[in-house]
């Protein structure tokens, strides 16, 4: 692994960072209640009958969405990869012996399950034998086996147990003597990236060279002319014309990576391949990827983004549209995709620290993935749509589980995305209460503990720990949004201005043991508007405050809420409520509504008589946790001097 | 045909009425152009191949969008029995030997297809023999025959020709024999209503009792327990319950029609089951029919109607979803919906002039189904959304080409829908310059003279002709939209409050020879508004001048209408423009934008700048027919005061 830039970012495995604050509580629910949710249902799916070969080969048949011969059975080694990563975390968290021994089992099947030459993929060797590497493009084989080995470098840092890291090096092993450029091989990739990601993973925690070189050819090979998932199709016999989502864009193998510009197709498949790209660049220190990462994200942020960090519009290909075209009732915005776009923008961060990487990371983390939970860590959400007419609630399970543990594995895992470690650099991306433990190469380590009530409070409090006084750069995100943000080391007042470098300010000196570092971003309120080209959110403005983006549902403000707007001159008031979701800071502001004179007319020549209601907004993540009912983002705006004209003698 | 109310109201046929003003040139497009284009296009698909016994029988197999076994071929009995109505309408208008000599052609193929004990159905004879009567639910049979009985009444009045009138009511003879109450028989009824209505004006053609006594056999038997489908799809050895679309509310067989209070399912079924329901209890005095009809009024009318009168907001069944829920940009409203809409007024209107009728039947026609022709009459919409982003353009055709010919036939006859004769009675539902001769019973004839600019002026002015000075009652419709009309008959002012029945101007005197009426109903540019509770009008504002709503488009208002705003106090001016869109009057107002101070961001802190722009605005029905380009209906509508404030020092 040489060749690499001198700053390259990490982020520090889950074990090494602690954490309290706002993200502790709700890693502490998906310890002890989602992810044995997830187990518990994958299990009783029969996800276990099909792995284990001392079972009989179950007789399943569950039907896929497209009617074509695959089920969603062949997801669901993806499905143990994402729990047993989501366990480790958990185990990290809080020692689980009975949740560990549960996991073992899943990996001693596994184990045994595992092919002489090392391929391992359950569906295909149970329910499909004599059909493997036959068709990349549908079947999800690498995909599966980059979760299993996520799972299993995830679940050898919490336990230090190596088995299922040998069973997925000896599966890998597998793959680089079949799928490559060489006489004899298959130049396939897989129709779903996630396996470059997961082999960056397995080279870093294994310091094995060739998983990287694997990860390299996987994103190097894809798109390439001629087609090869067209030729795989041939040679089943099939034409790859027809190709039933009908263009590789589904799957960005249309054309070479290097040579992409549009985010397009399935949006967890892009923010899965880009995250791959990213972490091979960092790696790699290619830097022919970063013009096309760059491009990417130009494209993703400025044309094709919900303003929850959403993203991928349509339900049709589970993606993207055309620009601005950004729906909100109708707006697919899978839990995943906003998982993914984490995980891109954390990969972003490999090269350096970058506001508009970490900003953008925060968003997608604190709105449109993390709504895919319910507060009580049972229900999830697989679509995030910005307005709802209150028949849109989270499930307990779905057809096609790859949200539940998706976000299950973010939350227990967000300590790693909230720091990055390079050689004399540490970065603080996210804040939240708790501790790090971070090594600054050289055998130094630092220890860096947050004190802070964000994202309720933008002041943040570091103290930094280490052996002896110490030379480093400590990068501290200073968010776009932040308003006046005030910084002091040692009690000592420092221009933000000054030292802000691509969004983060910017500390390089020598710290001693004990130096407190003193942070406020400030958190207020604000308005957002949409780009005039968003047709959908023309005339309208959404409620921000920090990281958070705001909602109004019907149980605060009742039903009727495309009826409510907001005035341009109302004061958005701001208040922590201990009592309400969990303890949230809402906001309220006088509003407009339409008054009840409307009879039982459709249409009428005198427009809805309005009258003065208080509206009160809470935080998007944590709708749909009371009463079902109407939910909306992007809320009607009001000129100053009509709302002041709609408050006179009418109502 | 007894025991039938004294004030049955029917339309006269196409021959008694000649259409001049807003209508002739169109009636004249459809005789010129459209009918041949339908007529050469039904050819090219092979139609006549299908039909013609003396051909071999073709091996076509066009797919079908449910995916089963049936295609498209299926309805193309229907297809030309719409374009055979049609053709009767253009052979009224101007008598064209080619055109009928084509008509005979194709007559005299079904009088030589037709089975020896009546049965007609080209699909099943040619297609799928021996499969005749066992998939009532989805292969439209009796939905065909009802479109060539239209056609063959049509074909009859115009050219006095019998022959396709005698196959269709031997056929009828035919079908009366085999479904039906009696042992022995199928308790069947169709699919998709149409053959109810064909079997009135069959009965209303010959006179023959026993074709009305079908039609209510049919309306009577529709939706009784158990479900007539279910027991036909366990007889093909299907369970009811894999019903491809799932419920019976589909076709309007869910429950008996007299249960019914709903508007669901399909919405072009709906209509023409409807019209046939109002044309049973019109030609039988059926009472226990009007409240169910009034109550599916009340809930089309008051909760899923477009203010263009298009109906089913939805793709997903061509139908009807939930109240108030009119998507804008995603509106399906098909264009054989508002045509259907158009009959089910017309019918409505049996029992007597009711304003409520007329007035939507009029919505309808000038507006969603007026729009599914271009203006040259080659072109055709199928969905007639209220918004669109420059991509929806009519098509020269379409895989399933129901809405051509019926927009076709319902503007070549839109006579018919104008006027309304009874014992006694007469009524003008529509104004348009032309003459109509009426009967009114008792071999008294009401010749009646229309002189008018309407659409585009208000003013109507009517010429009595009448062999002798007569007792009659004369009812002139008054919109409800009317502002202060005015109404005089032999320049004597007559105070229309005074005399207005149910919508309508109701003058029973005794007329003479060459009495003038004048009626002004007004023409003035109106706002509208919708319902709060329907969300995508939210805070929406649409613009009305008479019976035309109006739309914006990009070829007069640039791109980007989503930012155009009309403020509520801007005057509306009209104007007549001869060279705009064949002649129109088009609407134009002082309206604000989006200054052009955007960048590239996708959300930011600061509202868009607001600048001032002229709006223009075109009749709905002729959009689309200059570049192509945005279209919008429902305009965001600002507050006074908000217009004075992006007035100043902004743009």
């Amino acid at each position: 692994m040489s060749d690499t830039p001198a700053n390259r970012f990490r982020p520090p495995a889950v074990p090494k960072v602690k954490i309290a604050g706002f993200w502790g509580p709700r890693i502490d629910v998906v310890a002890d209640k989602t992810v044995n949710i997830l187990f518990d249902r994958c299990i009783a799916a029969g996800t276990l009958d099909q792995v284990d070969p001392a079972l009989p080969v179950p007789d399943l048949r569950i039907p896929f969405q497209h009617g074509n011969s695959v089920t969603t059975q062949m997801f669901w080694d993806s499905d143990f990869g994402k729990i047993i990563e989501t366990a480790a975390y958990a185990i990290d968290r809080k020692r689980d012996p009975g949740l560990e021994r549960r996991i073992d089992e899943v990996i001693d099947a596994y184990a045994r399950l595992q092919a002489e030459d090392g391929y391992l993929d359950s569906w295909f060797q149970r329910m499909r034998p004599g059909e493997r590497w036959t068709n990349l493009r549908d079947c999800h084989e690498l995909y599966n086996m980059g979760h299993l080995i996520e799972g299993a470098v995830a679940y050898h840092h919490a336990t230090g147990k190596r088995r299922l890291l040998d069973v997925m090096c000896r599966c890998m092993d597998h793959v680089i003597a079949t799928l490559g450029r060489e006489p004899g091989q298959k130049r396939g990739y897989c129709g779903h990236p996630e396996v470059e990601l997961a082999l960056v993973r397995l080279a870093r925690a294994t310091g094995e060279r060739r998983y990287l070189d694997l990860a390299t050819y996987f994103v190097d090979e894809r798109g390439r002319s001629p087609n090869y998932f067209d030729g795989e199709a041939a040679a089943r016999g099939e034409s790859g014309e027809d190709f039933w989502f009908g263009t590789h864009e589904y799957s960005q193998s249309h054309r070479p990576v290097r040579e992409q510009d549009k985010v397009v197709g399935h949006a967890v498949r892009a923010m899965y391949l880009y995250s791959g790209m990213a972490d091979v660049a960092t790696e790699t220190g290619d830097g022919t990827l970063v013009a096309p990462l760059e491009r990417l994200w130009a494209d993703l942020t400025e044309k094709n983004l919900y303003v929850t960090g959403g993203l991928g519009p349509s339900q049709a290909n589970e993606g993207f549209t055309f620009d601005y075209d950004l729906p909100n009732e109708s707006a697919y915005a899978e839990t995943c995709a906003a998982v993914a776009l984490v995980f891109w923008a954390s990969r972003m961060l490999g090269r350096g620290p970058d506001g508009r990487f970490g900003d953008i990371m925060e968003q997608a983390l604190y709105n449109g993935a993390l709504s895919g939970l319910s507060l009580d860590g049972t229900k999830f959400f697989y679509e995030n749509p910005l307005a709802s007419r209150g028949d849109h609630n989270r499930w307990t399970w779905h057809r096609c589980p790859c949200c539940p543990p998706n976000i299950a594995r973010l939350v227990a895992s967000v300590g790693s995305y909230a720091y990055g470690e390079a050689e004399g650099e540490a970065a603080v991306h996210l804040y939240c209460a708790g501790e790090a433990d971070l090594d600054l190469g050289g055998g130094r380590r630092l220890r860096l503990l947050q004190d802070t009530h964000y994202p309720w409070s933008g002041a943040v409090r570091l103290t930094v720990g280490l052996e002896a006084p110490t030379d480093f750069v400590l990068s501290l995100r200073i968010p776009a949004w932040a308003q006046d943000p005030t910084l002091s080391v040692g009690g000592e007042a420092i221009d933000v201005a000054a030292v802000r470098v691509k969004g983060y300010a910017r500390l390089a000196r020598r710290w001693s043991p004990g130096d407190v570092v003193e942070l406020d971003v400030g958190m207020t309120p604000k308005r957002l508007y949409a780009n005039p080209k968003v047709r959908q959110d023309a005339g309208r403005v959404a409620l921000k405050r920090g990281p958070l983006v705001y909602c109004v549902e019907a149980v605060d403000n009742g039903p009727g809420l495309h009826g409510l707007s907001l005035p341009e001159a109302a004061e958005i008031r701001d208040a922590f409520e201990p009592e309400l979701l969990g303890g949230v800071v809402a906001l309220s502001a006088a509003a407009r509504t339409d008054a009840a004179d409307w009879g039982g007319d459709l249409y009428r020549e005198v427009p809805p008589q309005r009258r003065a209601a208080a509206l009160r907004a809470v935080p998007y993540y944590a709708w749909d946790n009371r009463a079902p009912g109407e939910m909306l983002v992007w809320l009607r705006a009001d000129g100053v001097e009509a709302s002041a004209r709609d408050g006179e003698g009418q109502a």
